[in-house]
């Protein structure tokens, strides 16, 4: 059994979509708990129950369309994504990930193709995270963050509780969380927000685990003097031990393919281009989705950084911020989704995530994985943010043909899961 | 002929002009055109006239205490420095140089020598500039800067000119300035303000050069990219290239001793640790004595810089900021200092000066040369500043014995003066 999804609906919907929040420069700004959220969440809800799913809202706004199954019982096959946006976002991160399952809601519904398992179309509540921390919705909704403690978080300028925000916009529901009813898998299609698909040609990647992360923050002391008599035999520059470390992280990262390393903020004291710098505040961002290697990595790194500061008399004060290990998603389901790239007869690769999403928390819990497609330049969490149209309507077709088979008991979990 | 300086006399004198704009950590604030520089100038004079000195204030509030040689036409012999401070400097930086001078001839009136040219001791106005351009007054008095220029000069936050704070703390004068009566030489004590003499163990530093320099203002600019999902292939990092250009300004000073090669301001955009730089603004200051290698320095920087940019896909802006040719100092003043510098038999050494002083101005129009003493690790433009009371009295007794070489005419400037 197969069903096509038609690509301009499916783009016709993200244009419109898009008006929502609309920016001068082509991007969008709806923030969570805006009232443009608000405005967003209805004409999702507008569309699904157009589409003839009800839609309910659980206890943090997150909205679940649903299709019914012809097994009520059977467990939900979910797909989604967000519709919150960076204040200078663009048309397509998270949306098309719930427009694009909200087309195969359509699509099976233009074939009258009735499906074994109920299906869900899940937006997510602050999934960007632009008012308090990302991704709190799926957070929430596994149980990884207690609900009540997400509910009291407060915005820091005026002071509301996202219990409030939630009030405020009209989405504060009642319906039950993860562990309430039964779960089959979870699907999220999403642009790839980096530049490797584009540069390879590739219209789909199939998502199959995240990137490990070691991130550091360290500081270097040295002795501020006085840019013109210190001879350099007698320095002891923070900048230049700053420097000399940055360039250890890029190698470590390069010599361990497909590693990253990352020097992202560098603070300098005094500041002044005549004083050499006593003291030089930065951070390191070591990422690999092979937990040994990165802790290789991670080994490598921490003992360069000290042998440097050694050699060059300077006091280095490294404190691990974050150790995210890598997270494998279902194999079985990503070999599904490779399956359906494979008939797409477009070109595919698997990869893993380098940027944080829903499906993260979501896959310590549930069969899961992700459908990417190429964006411009990687360009995104910007208004020039943009996806061609038959990336959009190959990676929807994808998604659809996935949870179809999902939702008809084609995929076997495994034991793993 | 030789005179005696009194140390005790001269260190009693430098802790009495420090209790005027004490501050709590040991330092002093006195800030030109402050209160507490004209109470430090009211100081000053009382002390001169005391020593038998009238005192003349120039149009710029240049201070010149003048004891009579008994040619009036000879050329004046002038030695001096600054008693301003910056707003938490130290007690020697600049008052050493006024008041070793001033003891100069507490100890010759001692002895009563009676020297053919007159002597001048010098307070110059605002050296530190810290509301306004550094060493402005020896630049109005050399004509370096046109005086009703520099005069209209408005401070930043209250709006008042260098006339009117002049008018305001009594010090706009009347009298001449350098080109309207003949003046022999100047000489210039200071601390170091450098680890140079204190780490060699050396009491003098017979200063006889200026370090040339070549300042630059870089931007680098990449492509400002997520730190997770961007392979390293595809980066453009601007941190990445700013830190071999970095390393590359600390070697090309390691290969030219006694060259000095700094980074002292690097801003980082959008300095985000979950975000590739796209963009850094640092500072490039490449520093040497001797002009063909500071011009030999400074085409290999720009060639390095060049070649690095070029190879990390990176768009370099590179301007050119300031660029100063070391100057020499008068050869026969140092040779008559460094004669001095024997008879003390305190250990010494022949040396350039790395900061900027009055000294530099005047260098340009008269025989000049300095005489640096050590301070406590190099630390200056600081509270913590310190000089020990033996360096203090050695610097002194080297600067009687070339002002009286120089004020009885035994020094030979030459025909290149």
């Amino acid at each position: 059994m197969t069903v096509s999804i038609n690509g301009e609906r499916l783009w016709g919907s993200l244009m419109e979509m898009a008006k929502i929040g609309a920016t001068a420069k082509g991007g969008v700004n709806r923030i969570a708990f805006s009232d443009l959220d608000a405005q967003a969440r209805d004409l999702f809800k507008t569309w699904a129950e157009d589409a003839g799913c009800p839609v309910r809202t659980d206890r943090f706004g997150n909205m679940f369309a649903r299709r019914p199954g012809k097994n009520p019982q059977a467990p939900v096959v979910m797909a989604g994504s967000h519709l919150d946006s960076q204040p200078t976002g663009g048309k397509f991160d998270g949306a098309f990930g719930v427009l694009g399952a909200l087309e195969v809601i359509r699509a099976l519904n233009d074939n009258a193709i009735e499906t074994d398992a109920p299906i869900e179309v899940v937006n997510w509540t602050n999934e960007e995270g632009c008012l308090f921390q990302p991704m709190i919705g799926s957070a929430v909704w596994t149980g990884l963050l207690p609900l009540q403690d997400a509910l009291d978080m407060r915005e820091d300028r005026e002071g509301w509780t996202i219990q409030e925000g939630l009030e405020r916009i009209g989405y504060s529901g009642q319906t039950e969380l993860m562990g309430d009813y039964p779960v089959a898998c979870y699907l999220e299609a999403h642009i790839e927000q980096g530049p490797v698909l584009e540069q390879a040609g590739e219209y789909v990647g199939i998502v199959d685990a995240t990137q490990g992360q070691h991130w550091y923050d360290l500081t270097l002391t040295g002795q501020e003097a006085h840019a013109g008599p210190t001879p350099m035999a007698a320095r002891r520059d923070a900048l230049m031990g700053m420097s000399r470390i940055a360039l250890e992280v890029d190698q470590i990262a390069r010599d361990h393919p497909p590693g990253c390393g990352t020097v992202g903020r560098v603070d300098v004291f005094p500041n002044s281009p005549n004083t050499i710098p006593g003291r030089v505040v930065f951070s390191s961002d070591l990422r690999h989705p092979n937990d040994a290697v990165l802790s290789e990595m991670d080994v490598m790194f921490r003992e360069r950084a000290s042998t440097i500061a050694e050699e060059m008399g300077l006091n280095l004060d490294l404190k691990a911020r974050t150790y995210i290990p890598p997270m494998p998603f279902s194999q079985p389901l990503a070999d599904a989704v490779q399956a359906a790239a494979v008939a797409s007869g477009k070109p595919w690769r698997r990869m893993y995530t380098g940027a944080g999403h829903d499906a993260c928390n979501i896959a310590r819990f549930l069969p899961t994985a992700m459908i990417f497609i190429p964006c411009r330049e990687g360009i995104s969490h910007n208004e020039a943010e943009h996806a061609e149209p038959e990336h959009v309507a190959t990676g929807a077709q994808v998604l659809a043909t996935t949870l179809l088979a999902a939702a008809n008991g084609k995929i076997d979990f495994g034991i793993s899961q």
